[in-house]
């Protein structure tokens, strides 16, 4: 296969949002599995999969400069993270008055096991001044970006792919960061960032850049266009926050939504997850209102990755019925009926509401 | 065919909410044309169909008391009005929180041809009392109402479909009420109100009463369980409302929600209707926020009825496009964006947004 054949091989299976930068959603059943197979994993770009010429590039604030391969990097201790990955515009569709933006319905989120060195080991080889306070990654990936730009000093003409992270948490050893090389077993692709990318759990996946070309530690807080232009909360009502943590969420992953079941026993399925720790409860409700049943949580099976939870659903009343799915997580955060409404159309973890059909 | 299966067979075609009482939307392709067929007009009842014994009862504060048959209406001037009839419940599940009741979509919305005799001509007949202030139209349909009645002192044993409409509404030549006995040519269905019911335009459908069997003069405000516990709007942050006149809407009919058209020139068509007035105009958004462009909107056929609109939507990008509607009517009355939540789920006249994929 040539190169564009084998990209149009791996996009085949997906739900194409835009062809240029491409953007494309899971499969719906791809969420009912622990974790998502490559070829069915969402894919979320900001500019056209670039070239890249297999050099990491570690600098600014540091003791020591340096370049990795990947060679290099598969030489460090390896580290599998099964890493639940979420695009901060997840669920922009459902956001009311309706947001610009790429139109995501729910389906960018996905689960895969991230091979790669952790990051706060590769820092920890450069030395970063003691006066820094952000680590910069830049992506290879880069182009044209009129009529999007936000900031006005952004350039337009050709704009490169930045993203800072906080150095407490880039450099923290639990905060489980990978430079990953490989997804669920096999080398990169290149939509998910070949030949190497950083993966964040926790954060909304912008942090998880892709394409990764260089590494550099700040001493000023970044401002770039994709850090305080786009991926920032514009509440209509308070002061604009940086998207960070995913914010809990669960999903109802079967019955489908407007699928028809038999009457008798169901077994409704579904995952949660939150940046901000593990879930807590999964409640479901069967009607409207303050209806709420607790579901059966299943343990979570690692730090980063969704939870399964399942409930089971009792009724011999043919027709339409409503569910609902609400997840709590660790630190008291509980989905909201509305969903959080910012300008850019970020941060949607509202309740989910579905209906079927009893026969 | 037996009585039932007269029935079912009358059901075929609709998308059934609730079997008992009977509640079922038009299927999609219904709302398309100038009228609904009647084997796809939406279906809503409080209760199963009753028997009626052909007989309609008009008393209360009145000069003459009489009653009425089907052939007396017949011997009356015979209206055709062409009618738009909305459930005040349609939409309820896109509404955040989640009420409670039908959980109805967006199709409880159809158009009929309906025929029957003026309900202010009939009204003339008795003689209304000077102090009369509302007519109280009372259907043959009862039952038990556990669980769901709001209103302390109703009957949940056996409760009968009664609702009320101002005399001067009632009495007014130009509000076009009549008793109807023939939709689309045909004698009224049983599910459609047989022998007999009112068509009251402009109104949401809950004041058409079905399967009429009493007209009261009233001398005071009516206040029973249709009137002043269910069909108010609940609001949160003021005085609760009586439902009334159906607020502006438009639908996107063509394209169809998730459907995949060709790149080029699209024609998107629709309908928009309100109870206030005529619709003003329709525009159309291609994109989130304030995108929104004028619409071609056709002339009303008639005052009691769905207008069309169309608009020519050119678009070279593959991809996913959101698609808006927003309509405005004569009296200035524009959709939200957010539905206006009431705790029971009425009048749910937001902006639609749809998604379809350009190929």
């Amino acid at each position: 296969m040539t190169v564009d054949e084998e990209l149009e091989a791996a996009r085949a299976a997906l739900v194409m949002i835009n062809p240029a930068p491409y953007n494309a959603e899971a499969p719906p059943a791809a969420l009912a599995g622990e974790t998502t197979p490559t070829e069915l994993h969402y894919v979320r770009s900001n500019f056209a999969v670039p070239e890249h010429d297999g050099i990491l590039e570690i600098g600014g604030a540091v003791g020591t400069r340096i370049t990795l391969t990947v060679d290099d990097l598969r030489a460090m201790p390896a580290h599998d993270h099964t890493v639940t990955l979420e695009c901060a515009g997840n669920g922009r569709l459902e956001m009311r008055p309706l947001p610009t933006g790429e139109p995501w319905g729910d389906f960018a989120v996905s689960t895969a096991t991230w091979r790669g060195a952790l990051l706060h080991e590769v820092l920890a080889k450069v030395e970063p001044a003691a006066e820094g306070v952000e680590v910069l990654a830049v992506g290879a990936d880069h182009g044209p970006y009129h009529l999007q730009a936000i900031l006005p000093e952004t350039d337009q003409d050709n704009l490169t792919f930045t993203r800072s992270l906080p150095i407490a948490q880039a450099t923290d050893p639990s905060a489980g960061i990978l430079i990953a090389y490989e997804m669920n077993g096999q080398p990169l692709g290149r939509d998910h960032g070949a030949p190497f990318r950083l993966v964040v759990p926790h954060w909304y996946a912008v942090a998880s850049v892709k394409w990764l070309k260089r590494i550099d530690v700040l001493v000023e807080p970044y401002s770039g266009e994709f850090q305080t232009g786009h991926y920032m909360y514009q509440w209509p009502d308070r002061p604009h926050e940086p998207v960070s943590l995913m914010r809990v969420r669960s999903r109802i992953t079967d019955p489908t939504p407007g699928s028809t079941i038999d009457v008798g026993t169901c077994t409704v399925r579904g995952k949660a997850w939150s940046g901000a720790g593990p879930i807590a409860r999964v409640e479901v409700s069967l009607t409207g209102e303050g209806d709420w049943h607790p579901a059966e949580l299943e343990p979570a099976r690692s730090d980063y990755q969704w939870q399964d939870w399942t409930f089971t659903w009792e009724s011999i009343n043919i027709g339409r019925h409503t569910l609902r799915a609400r997840a709590t997580d660790a630190a008291g955060n509980v989905q909201p009926d509305v969903p959080p409404w910012n300008r850019l159309g970020y941060g949607n973890n509202a309740i989910e509401v579905i209906y079927v059909d009893r026969v």
